[in-house]
């Protein structure tokens, strides 16, 4: 265990640097570990619209740093706060962790005082990462195989991970022996993100294609499907990765469970359910071309939403670090996240 | 409808030149319409196992062909037969074509006797899509949209297309008004060539990602899921594409309408039911590279299933020449295709 554990710490894809905000560029990764260095907090918007940093909970702590960026630079605080929850529409910690920076803000917060706030948010989404894990594990019957999707790694996160984070933990107690990871088409962050986090930590894994999964499932290799959320809303429906949704139908027709993990900030109890919750589409170009190489027709369209709603009657189990809510309803939701 | 119809009649992706085989190179559609001209059986071998043609009619169409330049070149034809059968596992249609083949050659056949031979299958191929679109056609209701996956038209066959000749006559006859294309990973022959048969076609149409199926599907946009099959068991199961399978689940689950598209060649009543089917396992390199480029971390492994299995009770209706089997069973296999 202490080696998987040393190996998955050493990932920090988000780093503060007093003066900077220093990003793992992940649109190249595995080909390049290539750096970003945000000077500013438009340079943050930037890396987070154009997806150099990904993942709800890398984007919530991101843009934390991205206040604390304008008010070392002494930009209008109300405009820059305004921007960077425009960056991306769906994944809510974005506007939970810009809420934090705010109210410090309110509070007549000094520019240290909004490092020490954003420093927080950072450590908090660690232990609650750790603290998820033992408890998605606990769930996992000893010896299964699973399967995620997209990427809720240390990459997406401040470390270890949400649902990658109940799978690492999953493995070092002997309950995971082998992972399965969708592509996740366009962006291949099942490909290119979750495959690099997994083979560096030696954890035994294959890569599938997202449309393998029901074949997969009907072999009897998986006994849990678990995936990250972009937003969970009160009744306990999830907004998140394109594809999501689908592996859950077909988990359900095969009796293989469903579990989401994410920290409470990803909780949403304003939102009622998930017909509330806005899809971000994205441009038809990211279907329509391949590393920059045009692969279909010119003259095509394309349809790209990159999320959907898997609703709570589809999952067995979200995880949180507040706790595990099994068969989630509103009620259930209520006990844990009552306003 | 005329437009259309001299549109489609335009490609036809294996063509049979007096003393070669000349094959539209489907691997590099559509950046460059390439044709490679086989003057040997063992090159016809080639062009199937790399993909070069692909389609399980087209496949069955080409091996016929292979079969006219054996007999032309003088070749041993038992050994220029068995090679040609082990060229793919999955499709029926190969071993059927050459079943008629091996069937002339028993009967004294001489060169120009197979050659009539393989003619004759190829045209066979083409009335029965034209016929086969007619039948499917009149299912749908009009107004609907549809989606379908990986190609199944006049590039999969002797031209116009099964599922994809479904998708032409619906849209003819005003039955269908949009047609929705799966990427179809890892080969995309939806991204591929699907979308360049269509918008070749002038047919409106988008391109989704495979996992982007559901999220439609529960829009309501979707009435049918119209697809190709590459073996048709006794009982209705239905090897295809992967990622047929689960369509077919989410389907179910939205009252979306499943409909499979074949020419009886593709039946196997020998085969008594899914299980029995052989499922084609391909290189993990083709999940692992994107256009010859790495994209996936040194050392990661892939799991690379190429068809699955879709069980007959998912299926609405399996649309041949000879007619259409609604709720598809032993029994009702049997009533129209009894040995």
């Amino acid at each position: 265990m202490t080696n998987l554990a040393s190996a998955h710490d050493t990932i920090r894809a988000v780093q503060w640097r007093g003066d900077h905000l220093r990003l793992l560029d992940q649109r190249l990764l595995p080909a390049e570990e290539k750096w970003l260095d945000c000077g500013d907090y438009t340079a943050v918007i930037h890396a987070i619209k154009d997806l150099a940093v990904r993942g709800a909970p890398a984007i919530g702590i991101s843009a934390a740093w991205g206040v604390v960026l304008a008010a070392q630079r002494g930009a209008p605080m109300d405009q820059a706060l305004a921007e960077l929850r425009a960056a991306r529409p769906t994944a809510v910690n974005l506007m939970w962790a810009l809420d934090r920076m705010k109210a410090c803000i309110a509070a007549g917060a000094d520019t240290a005082a909004l490092e020490r706030e954003a420093q927080a948010i950072q450590d908090e989404d660690l232990a609650a990462n750790r603290h998820m894990g033992e408890l998605g594990a606990a769930l996992i019957v000893p010896g299964s195989g699973v399967m995620t999707h997209c990427n809720t790694g240390s990459l997406a996160t401040s470390g270890y991970g949400t649902a990658l984070g109940v799978i690492r933990a999953g493995v070092a107690a002997g309950r995971i022996d082998h992972v399965f990871a969708g592509e996740t088409r366009p962006w291949q962050q099942g490909a290119r993100l979750t495959m690099w986090e997994l083979v560096r930590d030696g954890i035994p894994a294959k890569l599938i294609a997202d449309s393998a999964a029901s074949h997969l499932m009907k072999s009897g290799a998986v006994k849990w499907v678990i995936v990250g959320a972009d937003r969970i809303a009160a009744n306990g429906d999830t907004a998140n990765k394109i594809g999501t949704y689908q592996l859950a139908i077909v988990a359900r027709h095969h009796g293989v469970k469903f579990m989401v993990v994410a920290p409470s900030s990803t909780v949403d109890m304003a939102t009622a359910s998930g017909d509330d919750i806005d899809i971000e589409l994205r441009d038809a170009a990211e279907l329509l071309s391949v590393a920059g190489r045009r692969t279909v027709v010119e003259g095509a369209q394309a349809w790209n939403p990159v999320f959907d709603v898997t609703p709570a009657s589809l999952i067995d189990a979200i995880v949180t670090e507040r706790g595990v809510i099994e068969h989630p309803t509103l009620a259930r939701m209520k006990a844990v996240f009552a306003a």
